[in-house]
């Protein structure tokens, strides 16, 4: 028996392009680079790797990396800690945009040569050899040195190593000297340079895409008693809401609303001639998207306002809801741009059985699609030429993902301020996928989530290290559509809780109007409409009527101001409670720790065993230290993790504790 | 203030390619589909993902998948699990080879309209509308029947739908027919078809890849006392290994050994002239990499030992240990293969300051890199040709990366029923990155954990979800560089230990000759060599001596082939224990539980109440069940997670406990 090999003559290919180290396992990296992670202006960019290469080498290795309109590539050294066996480093974000980073590594010839000699010479060996080795690669050096001191001290040095008069011991003393090797290092050439076979993308916002309060309001309502309010009567709400500490103020569509099939207060469908219509049935004869409901007033009247704001320290966020009233100029002039039926007419919106004849959704696949996609573009691109840079868009997840990952990077290539926040109440995975393609913050579950379980489970979801590289969670503790029955059941004690909740879970919170006057009557029993809804009609109110909570709001959003912890999202620590109608957490950053303790019934007392995380804050087991709460002044001396609250709904909704010096440091 | 827009008049590019439906999560899928999977033959393979696109559209999707001489993609249905929001499907693995997979998934037009005109008619709404526009899918999927019953049925359906004489609601009726969608269905095109941004492989395996019981060898120790043995002699060794229930003999080298600078009895620099060497300086003047030692025969003579193996149901498996002694021929006939020196001369193997000077490492970056790669795959294509399937390759750390990737791809295209177990002791993220670049099996840090807390922490990592994606450990006791100081302070009742965990804790374990007989002698005090090692000296045995350990190997390999659950990785659950002496494990196959209970103590009796991973195995927390020691037949009633052994360690090492029908299922 003499089996006879199978012949195969080829031979490998690609050898010189084979990668010669390994670069694994790089951090933040999103779904294999397909998505970009986010971050905001000023922080410092973390990237560690796994990097090893086959056989006992060293080597180095570095992030490279790019900011939005760099066209060269800028270094930032990667250094090895031995306990995670994993490579470590970082580069400031200055600028806002789309920065793009990777990682190179390369075998460290010259380190590698002076270990070896170095041990060699350690153990009374002979290193003739290498020290001719050391002097090619000194000569290597010198050459790409080309001129200069440099050139010259590297090439004398060559040939002082390779002098055979001179004791190899006294050679290799001269050949191992580090500034020797440092300047080798210089001119080296990194032979086997591997790059990680990704470049991955961070996109970089303004602070406020991460730190920012909310509010939600019609400025319609604005009028005297029972008129339609204007653009310079709501600008005199605003100096109102500055005092309360709000960011944001957030507009519904402010565009001419549609007159055929318009809905009547509380969405009855026959509208009286009086009735204002729904916001979002955009479009009438006095124009579409881009332009403003005449009873509003004028585009210069909304300049006006959107000045008014930023002269407060606020900005103006508009509603982006691509959809059209039945007298959208969009109907006449791009009957193809909707949904169109065997006998040719266009396609009001269903939810089969239910319909929406008032709005036609728009057909993103249609055929003129490429014109489709610019329109609704250029309909952001006007109003940021108006001031606006912060958009809620509404319903995303019912427009094709396509759309939106090709058109927030067009805009913000041009404008990275721009902010854009995706309302989508869908399943989590949809709402994820949304967040990944670019929307800056996504609204989330938040009123649905009342007892500390879901709570905890649901922030726990939301603030987990992958998830937190791409989502960001704006709370809205109410919103036109959402009068949860915790609300409407719990009156003002809940609403002082929702809005603690709100405020300190998440840097980014928001509330929509009549929240702080703890408005709560639901259209119909078990209804989360509101009764008298303001999609439908001007609703007046009395900003300081009896039972708001102004004085919570203001105190609330003065405390995040000062408190850093509470402007971060990476930085929540859930705690334990022996009760579970109490919810305790931590919120750390370097010289800010706060402890925040919450009582979410809003009809008893509850007391309790509470369980801070003192490992998230640094505390000690056996730690005496002060806590001082921030909206109350009150200070109780507390000790390790396990401490006692008691919480009166009627009095206090919970604690939000700034830790003070512990007792221990002080002494 | 006006404000003027800024001009981007650009259309947004690809539309026609944009993706309409999101596929995320594919799983399984190493690192972004940069590495392939691993399964066996036999196998079903199961893909999961999450699928979902905008709006309210039902979606359905699919695996595409290609075997490995498949020219034609083939597809298996997924399916919607509302529980986890995500897709699951497979299809069976039936050759060995690499598969490529990737998920499918379009808009369910066909079942969308259904829905809604169901809806609909439910609603008592008019649906003629919707009727023309079920016509003209009946339409188009009946221009693509192209002919025969299918489309003359269709077209009539279609008339019907489209017959204004009959009312809608009956005309309804008959589109919604099941059968009619079904069949409409067959020739319905996909016209949003999108895919997965990924193809992704499985690499199938022979069982024997995942399950065997290795014994390592060196033949020529199987000669009369004193003298080198033959592989005529080596091959009266092969029926007690096959009696003691082995599957996989490896050889060390076996080819010519080099003379200069050859090592003596314990590693000793000056051989006599008796000493037979180290088998791993490969190569003198009879030959290289492809020859066979002369004193253990011809080639003719390994294949009849080859022969003699697989007529008892054994492989044979060799070592591929790519290093040079300073006589092989490729030193004369390739020098530029290796390492040169300055001075032109050759450079042998170092670790400064310890020198190899038996042993010439090749340069794999070398200018003639394609020949030298080359020639080392033609090495193992020889041995294949020989009847050898698996091997055991030596230090795979010390060469590149790149190389092994290349290597082991290119062999397994043309046998893949090769299998390549890598010898690679370095740290864990380097072992594993091998076993991703191809490795079938992998060495493992076994021999170093002996504590309760380092075998479970140790086998938790390995048998982890991601990374028994790729990495099987093959769990050697002891090797010819490993006699661990476990072994030689606990004597016989150590070596019982470690036979039992080796063998349960992985479906592919080793022992190397010796073991059997408890060796345990160490060079020195704190030295995990050997004593007399057979590394540099022959080594006569009397197999039968006394305290040999035979029939526990006998007895455990027997069980092995009994218990399926034994034969698997990914079904390993460990369990606790009040005593930190005493290990508990499970392994769940269908109709095949086994609970296996070590005292990893050898020198004491240790009890202890134990805490069974009941849930793994599917017992009731108060259920009574009866478990059988396979290795003692001996019977136990057992309750629930919490029960008590007491095990001598004189008398056995552990219990085997098959988990028999439970009295309340037989009740």
């Amino acid at each position: 028996m003499t089996p006879r090999p199978k012949k195969q003559t080829q031979r490998p290919r690609n050898t010189d392009r084979a990668p010669h180290l390994a670069i694994e396992c790089v951090t933040p990296e999103l779904d294999a680079s397909r998505y970009p992670v986010k971050r905001v202006l000023g922080e410092s960019f973390l990237v560690s790797a796994d990097i090893f290469k086959d056989g006992h080498d060293l080597i180095s290795a570095r992030i490279s990396y790019r900011g939005p309109e760099d066209s060269q590539w800028r270094y930032a050294p990667l250094t090895f800690d031995y306990n995670s066996d994993r490579w470590h480093g970082g580069f400031p974000l200055d600028r806002i945009g789309r920065w793009t980073y990777t990682v190179e590594a390369w075998t460290d010839t010259l380190r590698t040569w002076r270990s070896e000699v170095e041990k060699k010479v350690g153990a009374g060996q002979d290193v003739s050899s290498e020290l001719l080795e050391g002097a090619i690669h000194l000569e290597a050096a010198s050459r790409r040195a080309k001129f200069g001191e440099a050139r010259t001290t590297l090439k004398s040095a060559a040939a002082h190593l390779r002098n055979t008069e001179v004791h190899y011991g006294l050679r290799a003393a001269e050949g191992l000297s580090p500034s020797l090797i440092a300047l080798a290092e210089e001119f080296f050439r990194q032979s086997d340079l591997t790059a990680y076979h990704r470049e991955l993308v961070v996109q970089v916002d303004r602070e406020q895409a991460r730190f920012a309060a909310w509010y939600e309001m019609f400025p319609r309502s604005c009028g005297l008693e029972g008129c339609h309010g204007t653009f310079a009567e709501a600008a005199e709400a605003l100096p109102r809401l500055a005092e309360l500490g709000f960011d944001v103020i957030y507009l519904p569509p402010i565009h001419p609303i549609g007159t055929t099939n318009r809905k009547g207060r509380n969405n009855t469908l026959n509208a009286s001639a009086d009735d204002p219509g729904s916001p979002w049935a955009i479009g009438s004869e006095f124009g579409g998207h881009d332009a403003v409901d005449p009873r509003l007033g004028t585009i210069d009247d909304f300049d006006n306002f959107v000045v008014r704001a930023a002269g407060l320290g606020m900005e103006i966020a508009l509603d982006y809801a691509l959809q059209c009233s039945p007298d959208h100029p969009w109907l006449r002039q791009h009957p193809d741009w909707f949904f169109v039926r065997p006998d040719g007419s266009l396609k009001y919106a269903e939810n089969p059985p239910k319909k929406y004849q008032d709005i036609y959704p728009l057909n993103f696949w249609c055929k003129d699609r490429k014109n489709l996609w610019a329109a609704c573009r250029d309909v952001l691109l006007f109003w940021i030429g108006h001031g606006v840079h912060t958009f809620r868009v509404d319903n995303p997840h019912t427009k094709p993902f396509a759309f939106w990952e090709w058109m927030i990077a067009d805009v913000q290539r041009s404008h990275p301020e721009a902010i854009f926040l995706a309302e989508a109440f869908t399943r989590p995975k949809r709402m994820k996928h949304l967040a990944k393609l670019g929307f800056t913050q996504s609204y989330t579950h938040f009123t649905w989530k009342n007892t500390t379980w879901e709570l905890r489970t649901f922030m726990e979801e939301y603030a987990s290290p992958s998830v937190l590289e791409y989502y960001r969670g704006n709370l809205f503790a109410n919103t036109p559509d959402i009068l949860h029955e915790y609300l409407v059941r719990g009156g003002r004690n809940a609403f002082r809780v929702r809005l603690l909740l709100a405020g300190t879970l998440s840097p980014i919170y928001g509330i929509y109007s009549g929240f702080e006057l703890c408005e709560n009557v639901p259209v119909r029993e078990g209804s989360e409409e509101y009764l008298d809804s303001e999609k439908y009609q001007l609703k007046a109110r009395s900003c300081d009527a009896d039972g708001n909570i102004n004085a919570d709001i203001a105190a609330l959003n003065r405390v995040r101001r000062e408190n850093r912890a509470l402007q971060l999202y990476d930085n929540l620590a859930f705690g334990g409670s022996d009760n579970d109608q109490i919810l305790v957490y931590a919120k750390h950053s370097p010289g800010n720790d706060l402890i925040i303790v919450v009582n979410v019934d809003p009809n008893r007392v509850q007391e309790s065993t509470v369980h801070v995380p003192i490992s998230a804050l640094g505390i000690g087991h056996e730690e005496y230290y002060i806590v001082q709460d921030l909206l109350t002044g009150a200070r109780y001396t507390w000790r390790g993790s396990s401490n006692y609250v008691r919480l009166d709904p009627a009095s206090q909704p919970g604690h939000l504790f700034r830790v003070e010096n512990s007792i221990s440091r002080n002494a």
